[in-house]
């Protein structure tokens, strides 16, 4: 069994963000070597995801909107989190619905995807730099 | 360490459904051999998912209602995704809360499952061909 | 390849709780003697959620919250799933928003975590015996 570990660092400016990631795994999967096996994508940070669904921006704010209503960021003292002194209580609660990892096939050296599978960094407390783990087995 | 490939191909005749794929599972799982290791299970497309609860239809009907209240699929102009011309944004959404993915641990040839555990197509946009990929490794 | 499997027992006494397992996942990991690989670590129940996220007391309480107000218990008429004779609808739903699994990286014979991440076992329907798997892979 092969291993291959790379960490790709986020710095969002903004509050949220999400971004296509698929280059830098294609580009880790092709450094590994690894033709067949797994690879897992995961945030190393409680309020970011890693999911996979469609390059649109236009759903990419759908998305924004969506979680906003089903999580709302304000006001901040509707979270019992933000006592601690934080405003992110409402990240930690998008993050769950997006997800905090994918769990990829590799086959022949390449990701095993549909047509229109990419996988997105989505950030939901930006403004400092975060990680995501690039892990891949197999041989 | 051994690897095995098969699609599972769908063609749902209404927007929504939920399939028990069991079955195949365990089926790919007796071809491949494999007697210890792990099997992903994942949608190749992005409105549809794959995951893990009862085999119990009045559950199932609860699933539609509740994704069809956190999500609803009318008035497509809700979504802006649908300005690509789809009408489809709502399942976008659905497929998220569901989830992409499952991986099972498979021990002695098997699927290493609780009492209740089935794993599930769930399509949010049918009337198409579409397609889940089972990917094992392991040895 | 090497592998290594637990099962790790649960009784809540009320219908929900979260309970940090990260400590019992380490052991399971010691034990393994596995340095390199990944670790999947899954409800065997599907009532329950294991997930990745901040241990910290304010925030499970937020979770829970949302949780009943996404997915309610009661009235438990407005389930179809409890004509079975059941009163757990609500948790087959809460349990897919918080999800059934995570797959975590082990590098130099550790859980790969950023600096918060932990596990915990999300119980939805307590008062009986439950399951978490444990399932590692690797060399």
């Amino acid at each position: 069994m092969k291993s291959y570990r790379e960490e790709l660092w986020f710095n969002v400016s903004g509050r949220r963000a999400m971004i296509n990631i698929t280059p830098e795994v294609e580009s880790g999967l092709r450094k590994s070597g690894i033709q067949d096996g797994f690879v897992l994508v995961n945030a190393m940070h409680i309020t970011a995801s890693v999911f996979i669904n469609d390059n649109e921006s236009g759903l990419h704010q759908d998305y924004d909107d969506w979680l906003e209503g089903l999580a709302p960021h304000a006001p901040i003292d509707r979270y019992r989190h933000n006592r601690t002194g934080e405003d992110n209580g409402d990240a930690h609660l998008k993050r769950q619905v997006m997800g905090r990892e994918v769990v990829v096939a590799i086959t022949n050296g390449r990701l095993d995807f549909g047509p229109w599978e990419q996988i997105f960094y989505g950030e939901f407390d930006g403004g400092r730099r975060k990680r995501v783990l690039l892990k891949i087995i197999g041989e």
